[in-house]
């Protein structure tokens, strides 16, 4: 299953491009109505090549997959630094995992959408990559919850469902800004930073949560 | 397309009865996976009559969905009552959502799973569905805005986002809920309302919402 994996260059090159082909291709039409023709035509090869090289529909959706999971955590990963405090590695992971699905539309729709719901091992797949961001999330609260009070007393099940609900919420954000013409990751990042952070009540009350000062915006 | 409906109710029994079967077996094994025998055998009754009264694999699916996202958008529904504080009314609209999704967790995965993945005119029945409810909860944005100021200052873009990602936490801890052991309907809804309303920060300060006094809980 997967890719398969050369040290020859020219191979490598061209099975990205398939692979760029191929989230394109099931991030737009979706996994069923996707073809192997127009996969291998939009990579410019053909299509006994992209089975030759990543075997079935199959195996190539789900190197799809592994990818752009890959490269979603990676980029929330490298956006986050964790000695600083949680709220500004929330801030700095939202921003990061905002722009990436901004960036990479049809990556994210494959992931939220394709991937989760044509059965395994399609959707174990991004449920593996989706635990690892609400495990993520969950040690976040937890540091959080440790830096203001000694004894925490969120209760373990408190913190798992909040780590959900945060997660949740940053799927449907992410797919609503994709989807509505001049809507921007920072402004998503923002909105959902506040409403994490300080919640409805505050942001009624004209107290949302600032950025930090010394930040390039 | 859709239930055919009758004046004689022994069909109209036995309609009800196919689609309880149908949810069933569509949110257990998936919309591709879930075979028209399986469907019969549950309701008890013969295959061709399925055909009879459904048509087709489709339209009974599309009856699903249907049946399924009006109990859900009628639930939450009664459940609010327009004359209380904004803040009632989210808390009384999540614990409605999460009492239906609990109690019909068949019923959820069609909705938020099946439904989502397999196209129009599949997509577009549960499109409408989450539309309504974004709306609800953005005109309840919108509300408690103004009680807060004379002239709301959360621009309109911004009152959407948080509609999107109140409506995503609120469907991803359903989900969580319904698959873990122990997780309870009023729990996860206090969860939710904590997040909402309060946000992280208070939380972590030891300053969660609070339920109405007057509720019996």
């Amino acid at each position: 299953m997967g890719a398969v994996k050369t040290k020859r260059m020219p191979r490598a090159v061209r099975e990205q491009q398939m692979l760029d082909a191929a989230v394109r291709t099931f991030g737009r039409r979706g996994y069923m109505a996707a073809s192997m023709d127009e996969i291998a035509e939009l990579a410019g090869v053909s299509k006994p090549l992209v089975y030759l090289y990543l075997n079935s529909k199959e195996s190539l959706f789900t190197a799809c997959i592994r990818r752009e999971a890959r490269a979603l955590t990676e980029a929330v990963r490298t956006g986050v630094r964790p000695d600083l405090p949680a709220d500004r590695q929330l801030w700095d992971g939202l921003q990061a995992f905002f722009a990436h699905t901004a960036e990479h539309p049809d990556g994210w729709s494959v992931l939220h959408l394709q991937a989760r719901t044509h059965g395994d091992p399609f959707a174990a797949e991004v449920r593996a990559m989706r635990e690892e961001i609400v495990a993520f999330v969950t040690e976040l609260i937890v540091v959080a919850a440790r830096e203001a009070h000694s004894d925490p007393d969120l209760p373990e099940r408190e913190v798992a469902g909040l780590a959900e609900a945060l997660v949740g919420a940053a799927e449907s954000l992410a797919a609503w800004t994709n989807a509505t013409p001049g809507a921007t990751a920072r402004q998503s990042a923002s909105t959902l930073m506040n409403f994490a952070w300080a919640g409805l009540s505050n942001l009624m009350d004209g107290r949302p949560w600032s950025p930090p000062v010394d930040e390039v915006s």
